[in-house]
């Protein structure tokens, strides 16, 4: 077997291009040349912390887990993809005999093997393999950008569905990183039209107004209770969609939504506890859900980018060669006021 | 018109029987002869405080919305309730019009007139009308105390339909009130067997037990989380139902329930913040649902006492006279340890 | 009170403009200027047999309920709306109380009284009076076609709601008359993209096509099975919107459908039974939903409308003059290949 | 490998009793020492005709496929199970792979390997494997006959989930054989009180009563529409369960439910095609669900025989030893009028 390029991450701030193995599809699996792949929020946060959560970095790591390519080889068992085929990877495989799996949670799996979440490798490297049922053809007029960014999109396409969301819903999103940008597209191709948004960088809100916007507030300069409640004519927001993790930000979405409104949370919080109004919660009778990544959302995604304008690719603010990812994740690391997708190429 | 007996709250602490008159029943409402109509913990609030968040006493008012007795009069559109008719009553009159009631959720409906509730009087009275799609008729079979139970059931009910609760789910209720305890009633008419509770008074725990709680926790003494990490196998809990409004049981709810479980918020804190796992809620994809008050659940109580065994006067621990409604009131306030639901009898 | 012109429908076929007295709006109703109305398919069928099912056209009655308007009076306790407003109407009356008006499926009130459905007058007329919660402001930038839309769009609207319609969905529609058609409009506001239709007539299908339609079929001339097979990699539609009463395309929506599929039937056959396959439609595990007019679409429509480029007057063929109704409601008996919505207006 | 006892159809009407080898586990499998093994109308009909629908036996082939015994051996890769434990066996092996399993519809699989569906053979032996996730612990105080009928009540479970049935739904079930009785156990499980029953057999509207329907028709003798009609006030049924397959009881379905009403459609009818009213469909906007088999049912099964009485051995009406299968399904295919369901033992 070959080799290939890899950015092998040893420890934390400490990452390299290595030589590694080539991998070798199992029998229901598939070979994909990478041709790009982004990088993502908790990329970073493992190079700079090496940990998330219970997740720890303790031997060296792969990251990434965002990409598309082509397939450039077969398991023996695999028969709905061939060689040659453009696809989308979706990265985290699952065990389809869990209770969690059988009842169509998969993203809850216990037993899941997610890319780039240790101690499995990700796919910031020349090839990856990934079970065949986890690889998604696009069609020729996606490009691979496009393809790489269905892995963030998903997230936004999942809130929607645990939100339960519906055209004539108002929509907030709180924080416009990546997965808050994002969730604008998810929201429009659940024909969402009245979505506003809030985030403290400038450079974000105007990239939210250039990709559907309809108002965008800064939670430091804007009264948003006020503002909302103009828009709205008192009625106020159906759903709240919290991306930042900021502690605010949380306790804003379970505050300005109308009564019966709906709150879905995406972003974690850094600290380990927020103080909710929960008299405020109940007697709203909120319905508020969780977003742990996304499921079965890989073909919403793939369908809706092939038939809508939905110009994706403007989050893409920078690109890199996979020779580059440590200047790459550095760049995300510190200019996140002017960064929000990151790509790296192979070649 | 005649006059009838009524326990009149003047101000807070201030509640004396006096003789107001019967009110006359519009043409679309009954006129009710009470038979018995239990004291709610808000009832208390009201008696103490003189307010519950934005609704405040400004001028004296009748408490109680908990009711069952017998139609004495109709009024001249009323075609589907006749005099004589056992009725329980569902006490909040909704306007029909609006968004929320179109929409099934009729609870969130803002031109709601709710018994008790300031300024509407409640039925600690001889007698009450109400419009008569909020009459409910019983079966002869049916006790007026279980009539008047329904109204506090019925919360239970509303968080069974919140929580999307399914007969096979392990449940956890948390604060063992008269709401808590009929909570565990409303679960078994969901087809619930696995109920597990906690709370700080031994009175309530022996009750919970004899209604059929498999197991009852001190918070104060056992360690829940390892209890039921045993209980389940290391599953969890599927259900919480969080009706004390204590900040620790709210942290509990959110913590000892399972990956992509759901919660279920009842009770109303004291205190105007709690302190949140949002990773952990995050993570974990819960559902948290707020549940205020109920909606469409009479019918659903009644065919279930009907034809369950239910023993829901169990939760009757103290029964007054409308003439000693202040001694009813002031038991209810000083003795929680061993006081459950109050019932007070218009004779 | 004056008098106003209107189309009275004295018995089947037997029409003429009469002067009758402008309806004077009860103190929760508003007064309407008509601008411009539809003509519905059961408005030419109560024209031409004098009656729909149970509803008898047994004296002379006022047909039409597809209007907008002005507002030009309000009733003493409107709040919500003045005079000037420019609105549309959703043309059905609903007690609020009974149990569907309760648990949000109003269109299915018993009491219900649904303009020009014998004894109720419909809105051929210059004025109407209507309940004041089912008249819907309509924005300054949008026409009173749109509005008078509003109406027969809703019926697609509910068949997406029915039909749990997601983005994602391939649908076939079936029928390409006036209620057809603007389903097409109703799943793109879903964000549906992939919309598959057929019909028999050449002049709808090139109208479907015209309105987003990915593929039209002429059931008389295509192997529609064989063509949707192909289309969709032999996975198969995931929604059948049946709108055309045809007995063909009823088994076509009953057996085109995927596994685990959903058939939403809107069209009313003619005849009183229609073979159904139903070990097909049991082994297929198919959802069949039926759709009985509509609830709470008119937010949806409008927000929609106002927020898209649907081009929904593209389905209005012919316009007619109020005191030209004869003609235009033998127009559309008559000439079915060539008209799709006709329009009435007042001046 | 040792050989066992197994019942072996060689073509239909011609099956024996012979020596085979024991299946041996593969790493992800157990063996399963049968204990009882009930007969199913779906292995009747194989006997006899050789084929349903598109499943046909052209080679030999082992039927039965609802079981329950002891596991004896265990693949090398299986945690979660163990030598002695007493199991029932979910006899369908989905892949966990496609669009259905991942969306919890694993009944849909289409690569599904179901027990005595041919070419798959079943359980009419002394041992089988299964993958061990569809292998399910039962408790020590159930009886392996309750293990074994987990699998047909599994359909009446899935029907009251397709039919979103709850706790105060009237119900008719239409067809009382092992399937439809069972259904009255898998309402009784749901918190259902009001079970109306019809069949035309006298035994089994008898077997139905005992085990608790409210009341039972002989659509043969009884105006059902007008029983029904009385009994529930002229509202009518909320769901009708139809387990028959018979063309009439079909109809009788889809027309006694009341307006908004569900349909769940579990029986096949021999005929091609039934007569239905679709206008009526329509205009009642009735839900109808197909249902095919069943999923995530076993561990609701489990629990709710574990701790209710639910006396589900009442319909074992008659016993065989395996070495007399042939007898036991000529049992089944003769007297339908006296004998519900037959368990076969293995000693």
């Amino acid at each position: 077997m070959g080799k290939m390029q890899a950015a092998v991450l040893n420890k934390p701030l400490d990452m390299e291009i290595q030589k590694v193995k080539i991998p070798e599809p199992k029998s229901d699996e598939v070979l994909i040349k990478v041709h790009c792949i982004g990088v993502c929020g908790s990329d970073v946060h493992y190079y700079e912390h090496g940990k998330i959560g219970r997740y720890e970095v303790k031997e060296p790591i792969i990251l990434g887990h965002e990409l598309a390519g082509d397939i450039v080889e077969i398991g023996s068992e695999v028969s709905d993809l061939q060689v040659g085929d453009r696809v989308a990877v979706e990265p985290g495989v699952t065990c389809g005999r869990c209770e969690y799996c059988k009842q169509g949670r998969y993203n809850l799996c216990p037993e899941v093997r997610f890319m780039a979440t240790p101690p499995i490798d990700g796919a910031w490297s020349e090839y990856v393999t990934i079970r065949s049922d986890f690889a998604f053809k696009i069609p020729d007029q996606m490009s691979y950008e496009e393809g790489a960014l269905i892995e963030p999109l998903s997230v936004g396409i999942h809130a929607m569905e645990r939100g339960k969301v519906k055209p004539n819903d108002k929509l907030l999103i709180t924080g416009l990183g990546p997965i808050g940008l994002l969730t604008i597209k998810a929201a429009q191709i659940f024909g969402v039209t009245e979505i506003y948004c809030s985030d403290v960088v400038p450079f974000r809100r105007e990239l939210a107004k250039k990709l559907g916007a309809v108002q965008v507030f800064d939670p430091t300069q804007d009264n948003i209770a006020e503002e909302l409640e103009q828009i709205t004519d008192g009625v106020g927001i159906d759903v709240a969609i919290e991306t930042s993790g900021n502690g605010r930000a949380v306790q804003d979405a379970l505050t300005l939504t109308k009564r019966g409104g709906r709150i879905v949370l995406v972003g974690l919080p850094a600290v380990s506890e927020v103080p909710i109004d929960i008299t405020h919660l109940v007697d709203s009778e909120y319905d508020v859900y969780g977003v742990f990544r996304y499921a079965n959302s890989y073909p919403t995604a793939i369908q809706a980018i092939a038939n809508h304008d939905l110009r994706l690719e403007e989050v893409i603010t920078d690109k890199y060669y996979l020779s580059d990812t440590r200047e790459a994740v550095e760049k995300a690391r510190n200019e996140k006021d002017t960064s929000i997708k990151i790509m790296i190429y192979t070649e």
